[in-house]
């Protein structure tokens, strides 16, 4: 028999669907949240020995879960910051853990008389998510949104790129450029109005999207992590992940039709795919905040 | 060998993703559809001899629907009806067909300077829908949209029902409505401003599901249905397919917690399935216009 | 306000997920599914009226899911048709009804000591579908796969097709065939090994598909409904709605290559679309069976 | 303004659905994957000034994945390899990146005499998954797999657990065990017989998960990575992430029925979700071969 060890692991209950509504008075609030709780610690009797001494069931951490959400929510970063507190000071294997949430956003209904107090539709395609990690006495939050698809009709190029053998694209210096932002920026604080920062970054990256010429969809993801890293000195860096999600023009010319960027093919698969973090400083690189986030080289 | 008949078919290039910016002016708007093109005609000898004189490659429906869009969408509604006019005219023994686009909001982003020229960022979770059918001289117009997200938080009950010894369901006077619609409805006419059509229609389901006590899903869908037929009288009929998405109260009661309808549980499956048309007149229960339409009973 | 009226209807309780385990002996059995029940008759109190007597839960529906499944399911046929007897049989205004199943194939896993008694993995990519439609006096079944997917890297061409000025596509004589099978199949008869003709049927797909040389995908559907038809007089009819899974080759000749039907590019989006049925007797084109089934035209 | 600095960063062509038909005899085989490549190395110049000297399109690298499959595919992990030299080697400033592929498998329809030659028919619900990374002058290759439903409809448990005010679990020692695992290992050597050795670790992680009584996922888990380890010293380290899939005894007693683990209800939200590594030395707990793979923790 080889002799094997446990390395990296958590375990704990996933895309708890939590929806709290907030009846305090006739006009009611809602928020809607996939949670999940992943714990770490000392867990090499479970694996090794069937040995469950030490296997919070991940059927508590539902139920936790659900519970703590009698307390409001506020935002999914101080809710989940309350959930780790809470697991890493219960049990004493619980040496840490990963706290994950999803959140939708839903805005009121326009009824008869104006905003409708107690009925909703769901806004917005994109998805506001949330990450905090304990590692014994060290905490971290990353907040970001996912499926954000922003387009711009015109002011993209793409030139000056090197040629091989393998190269049959043509230079272009009016084209779409569309994308799908995944995005998410690491705090260097836990004292924050998070909702009102997240507002104001989803505004940034939008303006910054917008705002100059794109040269490359790199380019225009340095401008949109700028414009959050001036704003908002509580963030030390923003990840992308960024699909370009290509618009082809259709060659109308076997029809005797001009076609002047008027008439797009919007393609599924391959598309490019752009990933890169901008930091304020460049020792933090390898912040372990990101070992538990997917998606990122 | 028995001897076998060809029954209906169709058949066609199914989800051509057409995007189309209009750049007359600085001031870019975009149409953003996936367009289905089936014919339907003599087409047996494709089927029974691998004869294809007959049948107009997938691939020429595609160019058409791409180079039809070079003059413009305005509605999908209208788009398809060219198409459809096309194909019905081009080809002696293609007496009908099926023409179908579901389209995708966009807005304007909010630049430096308001609302941006040529950036957009994608709105709502819902997506419009559109289907234009052609038989012989008959044409007819389903307009809808699906996967429109919406709940109420309280004004809703479900109590009276019949019990059998299956029933286990305890009776409420206040839980939560949520739904995500589908809806579909035909036109009489075929001369509308579709898109003002459209956007009076979504105005008009929203401010329906949101307006009155709703006993069961299916009340609040007749107010619904109701709505649109009392104010739009070039619609004669509308369909509804909509899941009961359930919200259950978590019982917190084992945590020593009371929870008075402000924490639940959003459930995936199994969901309650309401499906239900609305007409002007029972003599068009069976209009051949659903025929190739699918999701009603 | 207008009057309007209720036309067609059907609720029920969608997607409830039954697992059955029959351990009579050592050697389990699997059967799993996913279980619809739709009921339709008179429903207009809940929808004018939100008058709930006539309105059996959908939550009772479930229960009667899950417990008529305790009494063994057998096929999905069967256990389906027992659900709609119970259910027009138990509530007078209850006339009918639709009751749906997919199926999901496991095998056993290879243990130690070869098939495994109570380990399974799934297997096969498609889904097995079994519609039993009540109607007063009349009941109805329809059979079905889908995600049945298939390849033939040759022995199929296009060719002969009718050009017009949106035709570009060049005539080929070897291509890829491929798609991915949705086809259902209407008995004539209730009292059928329901598992041993459905194993036949997906038997003869298989080998319809692969037999000849296809000259349109529409050619070799007629093959297989053919194969199905003839070994089968317990089936009246089978429609098939399959997408046209293109498989382009790849242009390799600016890098110095050939390609002789070797290095292919899997498209996604658009793709052809071809949906036929085939009967014994054209009679029954527009069999009621099909009224509660979607996705043909 | 800010000074801020890129971090880590890399880009490429995603999705690249490659299918390769060899044909060198009447007896065709099939190769079909799905390739992502991305680039790494010196690439500040298009993020911060726009300037695309060093962006090596991906449109290029699309081109360079389908070219190289002229030559071949023989396995993933060889054709990537091959991938990442050609990159690294071409370009001064790529000194990295990440090639990866998904591959899907096909067995041959059984035809009128026997194998068909070459009609296939997609085999297995798992997907094949393979990593290779490069880094100046190291290279690490992960082999994997994923959506591997597996379920043991008996001899698994779960007792002995910590107990808290937020639980409520009841112990068992029956229940079914069901889960999708999702396994990537990590091999020493660049030489192997990669799709033997695939082969062998899929059968030895499905007789791990079926061969003893089960005290926990975590615990099984264990098994199947002792299993897979032992008999391949080519790997150091394989790590798993895998949802409980629950499947929950339905309480038929209000209808006067016992339910002896027969009947059971599968659940889609929340599940348990257990991710865990096993490693030969605990030293190579932090391999850089992860920092490119998503997915655990």
């Amino acid at each position: 028999m080889t002799d094997i060890v446990l390395g990296k692991n958590q375990y704990g209950k996933a895309e708890n669907r939590v929806v709290r509504i907030t009846r305090d008075s006739a006009r009611h609030e809602i928020e809607d949240l996939n949670v999940t709780s992943q714990l770490r610690g000392d867990f090499d009797a479970v694996h090794f020995a069937g040995d469950n001494g030490h296997c919070v069931p991940t059927d508590t951490q539902k139920n936790t879960v659900f519970a703590f959400a009698k307390d409001g929510i506020g935002s999914p970063e101080e809710y989940l910051l309350r959930l780790g507190r809470h697991f890493t000071g219960e049990f004493d294997w619980v040496t840490g853990g990963r706290w994950a949430a999803e959140q939708y956003t839903w805005a009121r209904i326009q009824g008869d008389d104006g905003e409708h107090d107690h009925a909703f539709v769901r806004a917005g395609t994109e998805t506001r998510t949330a990450v905090v990690q304990i590692d014994g006495d060290d905490t971290t939050i990353i907040a970001g949104l996912q499926d954000l698809k922003v387009l711009k009709s015109t002011a993209s190029g793409f030139v000056g790129y090197p040629k091989d053998r393998y190269t049959t694209l043509p230079e272009t210096e009016d084209r779409i450029l569309a994308t799908s932002v995944t995005a998410k920026w690491r705090y260097n604080r836990l004292d924050l109005d998070f909702n009102a920062v997240y507002a104001d970054v989803r505004r940034l990256l939008l303006a910054g999207f917008s705002r100059n010429y794109s040269y490359a969809l790199q380019h225009t993801l340095k401008e949109m992590a700028e414009a959050v890293l001036d704003a908002h000195p509580e963030i030390d860096e923003i990840r992308f992940s960024t699909p370009n999600s290509h618009h082809f023009v259709v060659d109308l010319s076997p029809f005797g039709l001009e076609n002047p960027n008027e008439v797009f093919y919007a393609a599924d698969r391959p598309y490019g795919l752009i990933e890169a973090s901008f930091l304020r400083d460049r020792a933090d690189t390898d912040h372990w905040s990101w070992d538990g986030v997917a998606g990122f080289c």
